[in-house]
């Protein structure tokens, strides 16, 4: 079967055809594209395969017979060329077929999409994933990137298992052990001296310098392609069965516009009726998705919470991360750092899922609504990076307890004998 | 299809009646069992099941048509009666299926095992699993463990996931970094003014007062059978196909002795011809295993080696690892600090793969040794922690790349226009 697909404009509507959009690697909308500081991104482009082609090929049946984390094994829904990749190559890129875990929680079933296991610990695989196996298909071997931490680490992982040498643009300010993570994996990285915005836009110009190809998130259009498969990997993993909700951590809002895109497929190649209702949750220090469902307006304001993963004054991918949370007839919460890291806290307590503050938001926006929902509707929280990721957090957690707390906490200091 | 396993005396060979054993809590031989300080137990008891009447059961298709990760999908060769646990708690439990990968280092073909994304990402949750569930089984809900960190965590972490109490004793000494790790988990600490030795001694006491069921590692048999399962992993994960070599960290000697037991059965069991080479990798400032191999002599000396997963002065399983190596027809071998931290970072550069030092020792014992092997024998190495876990020594090797090597690493400061 041949590769069919185009990329359309979000905004204008304009379709493109993806060879012109690959060779040249254009990103944003020839016609209506903007990436202006302190601004959601204009022109971002979608992807859009032959569906009614690939319906004919994908059943329920064809589909659940995958193992989950793979994706080159439903190779038509992804706009790669499989192929022109070495297949031990895409061996080393599977994720953990086993990614959902189900607890009781307080009387209540919660089902938890685990991402803390990927190649290095986050849902940013995903994306990175896609766009080396993309710089492999097209025989580029330099990758740059804007990061303040996880999605940095993870497109600098993800290329030392392939070969291709990575550039991180990083912000001055970003946390010591992301930088670390970066470091670790041998990316050349670049400390700006700027914000995220700033590390954004000179990371776009030093790779159109150099020819090397972006991977900045929102902006390279396979980063939101390839946060879709957890859609897929949810698909497989619950044999259709959905989740009625799920919780999702919004920062830039790709996360929430790629498992949006890949339901809308699964609906699109009529593998299921309805989508799972999308409730994008957001820490009260960075909650632009959140304030735009409800008042349609983006005002920017400088991003501030202990989540670092989710924090952005602009979320580049706004516009598609709201339009996500409201045709899945989904909904926005705001959640503080306290209830993030009290979360963060029941979470490894009960569950033994250890995971970063961004994610924690998920289970403490799902303690301000759990009421709200049926008994038998079914919840799932996305839990998208691991808290070893983010050592500093669970630090000052942990001090504070062994401190203040006699009650939940124990700490003795026997004498031995 | 019945439990039917024994124990057995490690050292003077009698056998004793499973039920016995666990409902009195015993853990080492009754007639020649001893823990002593700085010096490796005696009396260890190993499980052996009754493999004539598994030998029917358990075909090489049918193990092979098994998912990796999941031991209660081969029951009967599990000291534990799978019937009494939820089935949904044992799915919180199982490990990644694909954990083979395989790269090309310098011309030739590596595989490896990787533990790294383990449910708290390290090799302990093999035997944390089993000793937990055993704990499951009898009804038990407290369970104790003395620890320099992995295992501590490991016990923790696995303890959160099925509402048991963990209690875990760690030396004053102990990495901040596994500390937090352990406390996360909601476990109760005690920090033991004193070394592992005091640590391990005082937890057998605490525990045996108040009834706790004890995983101090080597101590509790259940920690070597648990450890066995990477052995049946890498058997259906390769289809059969073992490697010729397995390098294998070594500290207690605890993965060395349980790795061996898989292969051993599975050769009892008739579906291996040969078992694997087991090379033991040591630090040079932790090497009681690898001097025991070539001396026959065990002289206590205080462990001191950035690897702390590794260090072990007197390592508590020394005599079974020994056997493990001598069986197998491995062979030992020292590497230093120095070669264990260029090794880590030169895994991470050239295979994405972040570990913690204690398994970058084999691919140092790899580095050293690389020109004996035939060029088609196959090579694996065991990684058995991430490198998440040890962010200091990611830290110290990192900030020394950057202060020093331009060649290296290229870290610039932009001023962002």
């Amino acid at each position: 079967m041949n590769k069919n697909y185009k990329y359309i404009c979000k905004d204008c509507n304009t379709e493109f055809d993806s060879a012109l959009i690959e060779s040249k690697m254009i990103y944003l909308c020839p016609d209506c594209g903007s990436s202006k500081k302190n601004t959601p991104l204009k022109g971002v482009l979608k992807i859009e395969h032959d569906y009614e082609s690939l319906k004919a090929n994908y059943s329920k049946d064809k589909l659940l017979s995958i193992t989950a984390g793979k994706i080159w094994d439903y190779p038509d829904l992804w706009p790669i060329d499989f192929n022109k990749i070495d297949k031990n190559d895409l061996e080393k890129l599977s994720l953990p077929s086993n990614q959902i875990l189900r607890y009781n929680v307080d009387g209540r079933e919660l089902s938890f999409q685990d991402e803390t296991r990927n190649p290095t610990y986050s849902y940013k695989d995903r994306a990175s994933i896609l766009v080396a196996l993309k710089a492999k298909e097209l025989g580029i071997n330099e990758i740059a990137a804007a990061s303040t931490g996880n999605a940095g680490s993870s497109l600098a992982g993800i290329c030392a298992r392939l070969g291709i040498t990575s550039h991180i643009f990083v912000p001055k300010n970003i946390p010591e052990a992301k930088r670390i993570q970066i470091q670790s994996y041998g990316a050349n990285i670049y400390v700006v001296e700027g914000d995220y915005d700033q590390a954004f836009d000179l990371c776009l110009e030093v790779s159109t310098k150099n020819n090397w190809y972006n991977r900045n998130t929102a902006y390279n259009p396979l980063t939101i392609e390839g946060k879709k498969s957890a859609a897929y990997d949810v698909f497989i993993n619950t044999k259709g069965n959905l989740p009625d909700y799920i919780f999702v951590p919004v920062g830039d809002g790709v996360i929430m516009s790629g498992i949006y895109k890949g339901f809308l497929e699964l609906k699109i190649l009529g593998l299921i009726e309805r989508l799972p209702k999308l409730i994008a949750v957001q820490a009260e220090g960075s909650c632009a998705v959140v304030d735009f469902i409800s008042s349609n307006r983006f005002i920017y304001k400088p991003a501030n919470t202990i989540a670092d993963s989710i924090s952005a004054g602009a979320p580049r991918n706004l516009y598609m991360a709201v339009n996500a949370v409201k045709e899945s007839n989904g909904f926005g919460i705001k959640v503080s750092d306290d209830e993030i890291l009290s979360s963060q806290k029941i979470l490894a307590y009960k569950t033994g899922l250890l995971v970063e503050p961004s994610c924690a938001s998920t289970f403490a926006g799902y303690q301000k609504v759990k009421n709200k929902f049926e008994k038998d509707e079914k919840l799932m929280l996305l839990m998208t990076g691991s808290g070893l990721k983010d050592f500093e957090a669970l630090k000052k957690w942990n001090e504070k307890l062994s401190v203040k707390s006699n009650n939940e906490w124990k700490s003795f200091l026997i004498k031995a004998s």
